[in-house]
């Protein structure tokens, strides 16, 4: 693969394809972040006078709140736009929300959209830096930002790192920007989860195998990355049960204990404790999952501050 | 008419009856906030420590975040309200909500609701200046200001235009408050549209012609100021089809060759493209429709500035 | 009762239990605000750099705005969250709430829940300072100060006053937490009302006279507190009609003469004029309805600011 196509400097609209030496410059300046914030001492003025939209087609208050704290953190004015999908149903509708954007000098759109490349069309017709909040099955790159900030405060790198990934990966785009820059930044990566959730074809995506069998998949693995199970996989017939899926797919104190001692156990939550994560493994030590949730306001701040100094004044 | 019952130093609660001395100021006002927001160098300090509140009634994402930008880009704390007009239809509540908004100090006020005459009614009992964001059948000010401004930007005056104002008029409060801006500026002001929509009867506002052929009510003018058509028309019978209608009304190439060369193509937006706009004139360089969006974000600003210079302390 | 369970100097989950030492200084420091208030020009500082987040699991524009008000004034980042209970049924799911809480690092949480206790459950599990902005049919501790507040200024003092609590006592934690302020500031209280809203029972609570009939409740007193009648009540069969209750316990002019000359008339709001209340005694010359919703904010911003001093860096 070329240059990524997703990041650019202006925006930030997926993962795919972007290099280690891409990706680190947003964990070192998080980390900063995240140091100035637990000493409550945040720089108040990089984007001071800038205007930052959350433009979500799909609610997500924890996603969004990440954002808006990060903005107000660093001086943007905030606004939230929650644009319920039937008005905009049309790509047309779309392209006249960017226009209206435009015009109304918005600086950094952070959009969650519920169709795949949705972000990607917005940016370009902005004058304004997109960042993709998560479109449909496709990415939610700063998710997996905060998870590999995560990882390198507790295990020093990613490099060598062998990462499982469980549960229903074929429809997260959690997982999908986990797989993009685990692998960049050189970690192995494991699918693992029912046929009917990792399909043995993902095997193709590069750098990754794929496990149906829990047991085999956390063998020694440094890091157990855990996903939600959305309830229509049961509705639509790719699970039996959420009980049947915790006994075969569940991570539990019976199989954490198979992966290296002091794994870490990680989730982008919120979690259906007793279905994909017990709720013992949840808050253990090796947990740290709240500590995600700490990196993520940390990681948007970088996100922000750096595609906000590439723009290209209009 | 005499003085304006609705403009009076403190309060924005409508157009008709303002004169262009009166009117001038906010668009000259406006110009300058315009230059600023392009230089990305808003003023911030003009409405710091006052309170703005955007109590809607209606919902309108697109008006709402207008102002909202509008009063943050001037350092005023927003406040969104947005009340759901079941609990608030007998006129007693709406007296109470004035009362809360004067106990709870708020300086600005700027109303969205479904009956023409609510913010009149509130703005009798509240001590912040009210701002009317569209009223019922009633008013739109400051749609009609952010029209006048973008038309002058384009044309260098008013004064001597000819603007036909197409489609839905009959209900439109976009251009009931364009009618008498335009009038009073000194532009002629064509009213065009099926009789269902644009009576015969509203020649008798003054100052203004009725057409019910479009290819008639185009010819030589300066501006075409197209509407939105509700859907909720075609269900009252008003309208036979959305394809009918662009048939008979919408703005194509073939009738906006009628206007003058350059004719300027405006639309308050959201735009139903392909019933009362196609699809590409309204992306043609002739429209303004984008403009208009941005000239509504300081034209808000002038309008809360000035209002907020002209308050009384209470 | 020993000393206080729900006020620790760092959270204020009631006012049970609360000494007279305890809540004026709550009192005092609302005072000076109150006053900067109305010379509008309130401290910015204060909470300069601190988050507020108001986690809202009922909905209520008047105690969220009043909230988001008192927070801005004091130059917080304020962040609504408004949360279906649907999603958090599960006390776990709550406590993965406070979790996430502590990851973004929020100062200062106002939580207002349908749960009796909710807001004390999280104020264990979050580093945050915890306000309850009312739980479920147990207190709500910022509109009895204020209440307090705005009999203070009338009056004085609340040292040998006598007030009424009138109507669906027995479910409000509104007159809970009266109740327990007006108790321990010395006044006497009285709980009117109809034996299916104000149990007999209710007596035993300590320093408090029920009252079945409105006539003999409402004698010599010098304040009368008027509650909201909810419209379930009837559905549930616990009141006849609302114009029945009007009847037998509405708050009229005939009523009004009873209690002392000048006596205050309060309500928390809503009003249901006619039910609880008759329009000209709410609209009255010795109505301070109003007060006390301009007294909310100066009260949250005291709460909020001397709360937030106390708290014990993380």
């Amino acid at each position: 693969m070329a240059d990524s196509q997703l990041y650019s400097g202006r925006h930030l609209l997926g993962l795919e394809g972007m290099t280690a030496a891409q990706i680190e410059p947003f964990l070192d300046l998080a980390a900063s972040y995240a140091l100035l914030s637990r000493s409550r001492t945040p720089p108040r003025d990089a984007l001071r006078g800038r205007t930052l939209i959350n433009l979500f087609f799909e609610d997500s208050t924890r996603t969004r709140t990440s954002f808006e704290l990060a903005g107000k953190r660093l001086g943007a004015d905030v606004i939230n736009m929650t644009v319920a999908t039937s008005s905009v149903n049309k790509g047309e509708t779309l392209l006249d929300t960017a226009a209206t954007l435009n015009a109304m000098r918005c600086d950094l759109l952070v959009v969650r959209h519920a169709q795949s490349g949705a972000p990607a069309l917005l940016s370009r017709k902005v004058e304004a830096s997109v960042v993709n909040a998560g479109d449909g099955m496709h990415e939610h790159p700063t998710q997996a930002l905060l998870d590999a900030m995560t990882i390198r405060r507790h295990l020093g790198t990613l490099r060598g790192l062998t990462v499982a990934i469980c549960g229903d990966v074929g429809h997260s785009r959690v997982a999908r920007s986990n797989i993009h820059l685990l692998t960049a930044m050189g970690s192995k990566v494991r699918l693992v989860g029912p046929p009917t959730l990792v399909p043995a074809a993902m095997a193709s995506l590069g750098n990754v195998e794929v496990f149906h069998d829990m047991e085999a998949g956390l063998r020694d693995v440094d890091v157990i990355m855990t996903l939600r199970l959305q309830r229509e996989r049961m509705g639509a017939g790719l699970v039996p049960s959420a009980r049947e899926f915790f006994r075969f797919y569940g991570v539990d104190r019976r199989r954490l204990v198979l992966a290296k001692p002091n794994a870490l156990v990680m989730h982008p939550g919120p979690m259906n404790r007793g279905v994909e994560i017990a709720s013992d493994v949840a808050d253990s030590t090796q947990s740290v999952i709240q500590e995600q949730v700490e990196m993520g306001v940390a990681v948007r701040m970088a996100v922000l501050d750096r595609l906000s100094r590439m723009r290209v004044p209009a």
